[in-house]
């Protein structure tokens, strides 16, 4: 997402989500293998300027719809791996994707990071309470593990009809931003349910650069901001 | 779901989704409490008539915001004493409700249920590509452990604006039966974004006593009714 906005800053992104990887179609990147260099798994590169990478099981697998039929244990040992066997080089941002829950994943990745002391965990939520209830567990999760928070967003909040232009919200409204009060945790913005922006994710397109005049494009920028504004430090943000 | 629509058979929900048990809030129940009795665990009931009845995490724990960071193993020994230590009764359907992907929570109830030979997995897609990707990989877990598959259900698909009818696709559309199609497995149907099923599943009230002539009921209605003209014999369906 920050692709284009912070486009100076050096951005890994590391796909923890081993049963249902979904990052390397976003980003256009789904063909693409993993190579091995003297330092480690090359990650791949997203942009010519090679200021983005990725790391992901997708790029491991012999067809996309290989299921990863894992217990525990051979999950955290990847995910180990994906930290400490990729040649990441200097990065100014990396950003971790996890699959909901507060399981293996989430505690190896605590684990694995804990040293490198990160920023915290960047929680999303739909505006439901049933979404609302999963962060709340998430934040119980991050207090036990002392992990930071820094801060929650609201996904799929409201939808604006392409042809009358009313408002619904079809998952009801507010709750991301509540919970953070309730919580004390900064609330950091909401991100609307856009057809554009669903389709972009799809195809692998910049939707920042196909709609930068959006609503949505504005949204995010501003999310972005914030979390840049509260953290100027080389760091590791956990989502 | 089919509470009504079925309201002679006996039917237990199994939510095996620990980390993000919903099912308690869907059904109105998020409050109850789970007994001893001599023959195990007493499920809780949702109706008077005793029709239907669910076991889930969420009742075993103390608050609502408490997070289970358990690894594999533990959830692993908690699904086989949901099978084994809960008195079922005697059930006509066991629907189980899992979270995504294809890790321990699957494998466990795989092989718990092997014994009971349950009729097979019910998918659950959005219509994109990336949630595609996902249910695929479901469909080669479900190959590999020998687990019927039932079929695919799309969800979320299109969205009705409620000022001025207009349908938008906002996740593009089509992707669960064209799936189907691809995998020579049943399409049972799609289930539209709807504002008062969302709302309803939130409140914990029951959409199909309160909005019996709804397109979103009659929806439902048909995929209840292909799958139980598919399983005649007692069964279990594994969501």
């Amino acid at each position: 997402m920050s692709q284009d906005i912070q486009s100076k800053l050096m951005v890994g992104i590391l796909d923890i989500d081993l049963c249902g990887p979904s990052i390397p179609r976003m980003l256009n990147v789904l063909n693409s293998a993993v190579h091995q260099c003297d330092a480690g798994w090359v990650p791949v590169y997203v942009d010519k300027d090679k200021t983005m990478c990725i790391m992901s099981i997708g790029f491991l697998l012999e067809t996309p719809d290989d299921a990863v039929i894992w217990r525990g244990p051979k999950k955290t040992a990847l995910i180990k791996q994906f930290i400490s066997d990729v040649a990441w080089g200097e990065l100014d941002y990396l950003i971790v994707d996890t699959p909901p829950g507060t399981s293996d994943e989430h505690i190896s990745v605590v684990e694995c990071l804990r040293q490198h002391k990160p920023d915290g965990a960047l929680l999303v939520t739909t505006p439901q309470a049933v979404s609302i209830g999963d962060v709340r567990r998430e934040l119980t999760f991050c207090k036990k593990t002392g992990l930071p928070v820094v801060g929650i967003i609201e996904n799929m909040s409201g939808f604006v009809c392409p042809n009358c232009s009313e408002c619904t919200n079809i998952f009801s409204s507010g709750g991301g931003e509540a919970l953070a009060e309730q919580s004390r945790v900064p609330f950091l913005g909401c991100v609307p349910l856009d057809p554009q922006l669903s389709h972009s994710l799809e195809e692998g397109r910049n939707f920042i650069q196909a709609f930068p005049k959006s609503a949505t494009f504005d949204a995010i920028n501003n999310i972005v901001e914030k979390i840049l504004s509260n953290n100027n430090e080389s760091s590791t943000l956990h989502t």
